[in-house]
């Protein structure tokens, strides 16, 4: 009988992983640095190097059910990891494969954001919803589609890449991809950023508490913080960021209704500060059906637990 | 033994029914005028006059499986109609339990958008598939998104409102929805009639074919009658409709990642007037994972049968 679950969460710098119960709890974890190792193979040998004894700790293999992995670029039908923009791997990885044959364990993997779509589903607010969309709002937006009580992956695996659609035609380039306009261009702690250099280069006699950091020191918590301190730019800047950041969830609900949107995240931590621009210009976005029916609300899941226990929920699944 | 169906569509002039084989015959089909009658209760007793003799020669209620409607804002959870801005019922009807009172034959209903993606699947070019995603172009852009096989419905049965969705934020005001810059102020016939009135009043020094119409004749038939002679400005209007329209694809592709996109409607008689530039703008659109993967293409079915065969579908299904 399985007593618990290996939940791993690959980021482009950290690799978390934990021991999951049944109940969500993470009874032991640890991390190792993702682009420390050149060679995936090195990488799985470390993993396990360190997971193992976690393992062996809670009961060994025998009582794992398994093992959830979210990636960067993860794809849920193959297991591979494909062109991951920030890993050093390159190609195609045959990721679950890879990791499956080491441990001798089940493996199941996904991309970080479904991974975190799951997480809220078995653990967070959206508990018992069968219909909901979770944002985070990080260095990049990333997005879980829920439809039905499952993630939505489309016909390749690759479906919910909400941070890429447009939503300024013309606008802002995404260096990344190479596409102006997108959500991710503005709404991420790199948008933030870039809008904050924008709006005190536009506005040069406008005093700002923002023009005492550093360009290094300028982020989305500094912001922030000049922002609970009255600064009209740095309030300007969460009020035009919540403004495109409603449209676009405007744009999610017309064509999923779901129940709820979870928002996730940095950028979360500005509170009312993003929140109140974005539920009055989604609101204003919505045509008649669906306004006032949405809940918009804030992930209650530890940002440093979510992404664990996201993986680890893609087992219990 | 159930050898037909019917299948009935209600349009804010003409409602359209038929019956219906296993194959997608239509056996028999009338019509009769929708706003003719103020009170729901008269339509429907109308329909039934019009409707049961067709029934009776084809075997009888015994032999009919069941009604399929699509009908603007249809509910396929609650069978209601809800709010339709173009039928003279007000507030929300029953309609579903209504017709199945007075026929004594069990009924489904949904809206018209999502019939057409059912009739695509059934006896359309989207038969086998499992993700895709049916546009269409006609006064208005309606859509129905299908997913792992079943009709996208969402929470509250109202997804799939594509058209709606915001693609020039602040651009063109919908006058229905008094929303500004959503896809059905641009890629509807009425959305083309607005951009050649537009572009004709911003060249007034260009020679056009388009200025021998009078403005009750400038339709988006006449655009394109115009483009294929090598008029200027007509062959304008459909880059300009083709670009935004692929922008807004291009967003839908990143939500769902269906396998193709299929679009319908009157604008699609414009075949590669339309279809080149709207492809073109997708696919500059899309990031990397989904460039040359979606199939983009036309409805093979007939304009006048698919309401009908669409409505029909949801019976059989």
């Amino acid at each position: 009988m399985a007593e618990f679950v290996v939940g791993i969460d690959i980021g482009g710098t950290n690799t978390k992983f934990g021991i999951v119960d049944k109940h969500g709890h993470i009874l032991a974890q640890d991390r190792l640095l993702t682009n420390e190792h050149e060679i995936v193979e090195d990488f799985i040998t470390d993993l396990h190097h360190k997971l193992m004894p976690l393992i062996d700790k809670a009961g060994g293999a025998k009582k794992c059910a398994g093992i959830g992995i979210g990636a960067p670029n993860g794809n849920y039908y193959t297991g591979n990891i494909e062109y991951a923009a920030n890993l050093k791997w390159r190609g195609i990885i045959p990721f679950a494969s890879m990791v499956s044959e080491k441990f001798g364990l089940p493996v199941k993997l996904t991309n970080d954001a479904n991974a975190a779509a799951m997480g809220e589903m078995r653990y967070g607010c959206a508990k018992g919803m069968k219909h909901f969309i979770t944002i985070t709002l990080g260095t990049g937006v990333g997005s879980g589609i829920v439809i039905d009580g499952k993630i939505l992956l489309g016909h390749d695996g690759f479906a919910g890449e909400l941070g890429h659609t447009i939503i300024r035609p013309g606008g802002r380039l995404h260096k990344g991809t190479g596409i102006k306009g997108s959500l991710e261009s503005y709404a991420s702690a790199t948008g933030v950023r870039e809008t904050a250099l924008e709006l005190l280069a536009e506005n040069p006699d406008t005093e700002s508490l923002l023009r005492d950091y550093s360009l290094n020191d300028l982020t989305s918590q500094s912001v922030y913080e000049c922002a609970i301190k009255g600064d009209k730019i740095a309030n300007e800047i969460f009020e035009f960021t919540g403004e495109l950041l409603g449209e676009a969830l405007a744009n999610f609900v017309m064509f999923s209704s779901p129940e709820a949107i979870i928002l996730f995240g940095g950028l979360t931590k500005a509170g009312d500060l993003i929140m109140n621009p974005t539920r009055k210009s989604m609101e204003e976005h919505l045509i008649q059906i669906f306004k006032n029916k949405v809940k918009l609300i804030f992930s209650e899941l530890k940002e440093a637990d979510a992404a664990i226990l996201g993986a680890s929920a893609l087992v219990w699944d």
